[in-house]
């Protein structure tokens, strides 16, 4: 009941801080006095604020006001030139990494195929020298960078930053985030790739009346995450969201990670290209033996949905097959949820709207309240980068709540 | 960024007041300088609301302090004698109402039989008359309630307290809320069973330790209850928590819900009696069948466990793959919300241990990570009056939330 005084007036001092940061972030080019309004604190804390921003070439000046009588004001900006910050989306097949700048602004943004993943040490050195790399092919320092966010697809503990497990990759047990850590001087950050994407996706479609996210990332494996308010819902442990590990199929296959019919080992892209690469290889007569030139283990899902749009029987089982466990998986989360969005995001959204609508049509008949809903399913961004991105944002996020910014 | 300054003043005065209540309630009897001090607002502030509640009849002196030297100071304490609430679990077959004091002392509870559930209205108003009844015999006008919360098994539409669908009640669209407030001067309001539940019985096993309680309730039917912190869980539009329609079996039993396989049509009490009531009218040689006397249709899960226990093979058959089918339900709700702590209450509970250890087994396989969890699976209270307390608890809650109470 009682507050620590001392620690709530440190807590306040830096909530100002953050509010002139955004401030100049959101609406600047912008005066003291301005901001002072904006944020409704005093002129002299602004100042203050401003003084050390300047110091620590935070924020540059931009000029002087011109309205008004008597003294103009100065006007301030954010400085786009002095600090950046880095998301990493280690992929299974590529690597995506984007570097923004103080302001948020992306200056650029690149990908290269990822490998093999093991030895594991030596893949994390890999993928540490492709981002320092860049970073130094775009001119920075490393002294300049503020942190890098890494998005990983498995099981990331929370805190720590290690692989509990990471189906897709074959990794159990990796420390991921102290292995990335290593000589690097600004902080690293390991964060599940669907917390990361949905922390993007909710960001760039946002919208006043959602209060609810699942986004759900249907991609090579499958994974969910949960965005409350602008919060992403991360668990006790930092594994919430594992959709693509709830058994849908008792008597399904075996999955990766060790349990039987899994979401994940029934309708990923993976389980659609396995179940169309056995089928192939006895029953030729599919528009996917066409389109893999008969190599059925070069089929990918991508062949299957492109079959299935062109009316192959057997591919429409496959997808049909898929969007309806996808649905029975989705309708379980949202009975426990209860949100009012879901974002349907991942590479298996690229293909057509078809699957969206037999996703939509399962996940209706399986949930428990068909009325009394306010419910949307809607289609994310399909913007490739959308991971990386939102590691970076999760890693600023963390670095500003745990106060350890140097700026 | 900027805000509303007086709703700002206004919720720091409804936050001082909250918290000189609580003081009162969880410290008290307390003198003012201890309220100021413990409470950390000033002292005149504690004397004005002190005046306000005396004014109001919310607390009462109990004498002078004894300690110090001069003027000895009055000492408070709520007055348990004034106002008064209620908590009401509207069960399948038993009404429980529990009436607290404003210090939140139980002051008496009692049971009656519920009786046929249609036509709704009149059920209703039975319901409500039981409970005034109640409060009548205590000796309790009803300008002394503040308010009464009421349980409801089924989906309650958040805000208007409206029975989306209560399958156990053959229920849908009944306007509960309206129905139960009709004639009733006191604020009433309607939460799900399980919410009610789980937010008692995360309170009676509070630890500071939990972050996020995922409370099970097995009886009749099967629900579930998200508490995270201190707070209730609810989703966008109150109806989160739905694990009992969540389908663990396809090709399972048409649920009433009317979607098929869902965990309640395969694992409630209601099931495990249908299962046995099904088998036993078809083989009679069962531990079950000498405990029903032969008549079949007068099968509960009570007895299914009593054979089980005794060690009945077709018993034992049937309450295994409860628990193995609420072992796979409770893994997925694990697996989406990453709790670390699974709490498993309800009637189906009080068959001792062993029916918990089987659950636990089932949900320890299913579950994405094995390991790097901290997770807790414990048995509630078996407290029969837990959701009535949990109704009278969130009633209360929401009141000062609203800032609606009149004192």
């Amino acid at each position: 009941m009682a507050y620590d005084k001392k620690l709530y007036q440190a807590q306040i001092a830096q909530t100002n801080k953050y509010n002139v940061f955004r401030c100049l972030v959101r609406e600047g080019p912008i005066n003291r006095a301005a901001i002072a309004r904006r944020v409704d604190i005093s002129i002299p804390t602004v100042m203050a604020i401003v003084d050390d921003f300047f110091e620590k070439k935070v924020i540059r000046s931009v000029g002087k006001g011109e309205f008004g009588v008597g003294k103009q004001p100065e006007i301030l900006a954010i400085n786009t030139d002095q600090f950046f910050y880095a998301g990493v989306d280690i992929g299974r097949s590529t690597l995506r990494v984007v570097v923004n700048n103080l302001a948020g602004g992306e200056i650029a943004s690149m990908k290269e195929p990822t490998g093999d993943p093991f030895p594991e040490k030596e893949f994390i050195s890999h993928v540490k020298k492709l981002m320092l790399r860049f970073i130094k092919k775009l001119k920075i320092e490393l002294n300049q960078v503020l942190g890098a966010g890494f998005a990983m697809p498995g099981l990331i503990e929370g805190g720590t930053g290690k692989v509990i497990m990471a189906p897709d990759f074959g990794w159990k047990g990796t420390p991921l985030q102290d292995w990335l850590q290593e000589g690097i001087p600004c902080p690293v950050l390991v964060k599940n790739s669907t917390q990361a994407l949905a922390v993007n996706e909710s960001s760039a479609l946002w919208t006043d009346e959602i209060h609810t996210t699942l986004c759900v990332n249907l991609g090579y494996g499958i994974g969910a995450a949960i965005i409350t308010g602008e919060n992403l819902y991360e668990g006790t442990g930092g594994i919430s969201g594992e959709l693509g590990h709830c058994v849908v199929d008792r008597d399904g296959p075996l999955c990766k990670c060790g349990n039987t019919g899994c979401l994940e080992a029934v309708a990923s892209g993976e389980a659609i290209a396995r179940q169309a690469q056995t089928i192939i290889a006895h029953h030729a007569r599919s528009k996917i033996a066409e389109l893999c030139g008969g190599d059925a283990a070069g089929i990918d899902a991508k062949m299957v949905f492109e079959a299935a749009e062109a009316g192959d029987s057997l591919a429409l089982k496959i997808v049909n097959s898929a969007a309806e466990n996808i649905g029975i998986g989705i309708s379980m989360a949202v009975n426990i949820l209860d949100p009012d969005r879901v974002l349907l995001c991942g590479g298996l959204m690229r293909n057509g709207p078809a699957f969206l609508d037999r996703i939509k049509a399962s996940m209706e008949e399986h949930l428990a309240a068909k009325t009394g809903r306010s419910l949307v399913l809607q289609a994310g961004t399909r913007d490739e980068y959308s991971t990386a991105r939102g590691a970076s944002r999760v890693l600023m996020n963390t670095l500003w709540a745990r106060r350890t910014l140097p700026i």
